[in-house]
């Protein structure tokens, strides 16, 4: 396995320190970042209490992209592209994983946003174009990614984009997540669909009150 | 288990033909509907060839849907506003499902199309106000459904819609294609994100060379 440096934007998020806990527990150093230094110093303080030598650490959010590999965006729709937008320098150069969400919410459920670069993740594509994106990690629920199950076996993580150097990053990454690789879904444009697939799972665990989780049938993997 | 009679318009095609042969084989009365009465009956006979004492038969769409009680809309999306304006009489009044997938393809592989009501179920519910309006069976792949296995029970059928016995007949009938209840996922509106995932499986299939399907975790069913 490889050891990455990630740094998660938006770590003190439920989904950014769910993710962050797992790639800990599974041996990979993480920074949190946050706007503020102190707050994502905190989440990575809730981290470090429940694994045993975690490496994990809090910054701003720039200085956490500036420092790692892998830049995970883990922040909330309302606010993504200017976040984006002046994170570009310390982005630049670097895989970009996005588990952006666009959904919004009214009294038929949840439903995806009408995203005008068509998805986050191409969004974050156009507005740094010298960074490698990817999209991935958008379906697991952040309670199970915080509960104490060793692996979210029954979920697999899909990932997209237009550089294969970069998805394999992210297909490696999702086994610290699920047990095993995640899945290539194929081109970049697929966020389109990855990204409001959350809304079909939110909509689910309100029917069944629980928490859905996604997996792909028929595709071999390590 | 409730015997439905159930007229799939666009019988022909291996998306309809397939489901119509599982429900076939599982006890349904299934009528194929085509342009071509003569074609229909054809698409018919290759079904009751396969299952013993098969209630299969072959008419015109407008036939066909004017006899059953669940009318299955399994048509290209091109095409299909004008072919769903043109059954409104005989659709007035019934369960419809809609497991029409608006995709396109081009050099980067399949993707949604821009669909101008939102989605092909929603369209048809607005072009049919008399109709109560499903949507589900998206997304079994037809090969596997023209397959031999008893049942593809690696994969679930996703139900959206507005009406909750409506919906209850799409979730009965996915038990003779998937040996289980489908999943109920919300209202009609998230049709917007069943529909286009089929973009996902088909990339999918392409990267890995298989027949991808999706199952839902998490859910309790019968």
């Amino acid at each position: 396995m490889t050891t990455y440096d990630i740094a998660v934007i938006g770590g003190t998020g439920p989904q950014g320190k769910g993710l962050a806990y797992r790639w800990a527990r599974h041996g990979h150093r993480v920074v949190l970042g946050s706007r503020s230094a102190e707050r994502a110093q905190e989440a990575a303080e809730q981290i470090t209490a429940r694994v045993d030598g975690a490496d994990v650490t809090g910054a701003t959010n720039a200085d956490a992209a500036a420092g790692a590999d892998v830049v995970v965006l883990a922040v909330p729709y309302d606010g993504h592209d200017d976040l984006v937008a002046s994170l570009a320098g310390p982005l630049a150069g670097k895989t970009v994983i996005s588990c952006v969400n666009p959904l919004g919410f009214d009294k038929q459920g949840p439903y995806g946003l009408d995203v005008p670069g068509g998805s986050a993740a191409e969004t974050a594509a156009a507005l740094v174009p010298d960074a490698t994106l990817v999209g991935a990690f958008h379906h697991v629920s952040a309670p199970s990614l915080w509960g104490d199950a060793e692996y979210l076996d029954h979920e697999d993580v899909l990932v997209c984009g237009d550089d294969q150097e970069a998805k394999a990053v992210a297909i490696e990454l999702a086994r610290a997540v699920t047990s095993r690789d995640g899945v290539d879904a194929g081109r970049l444009r697929i966020a389109r669909q990855l990204e409001p697939w959350t809304a079909v799972l939110i909509s689910i665990n309100k029917r069944y009150k629980t928490r859905s989780g996604t997996s792909i049938s028929g595709v071999p993997r390590s």
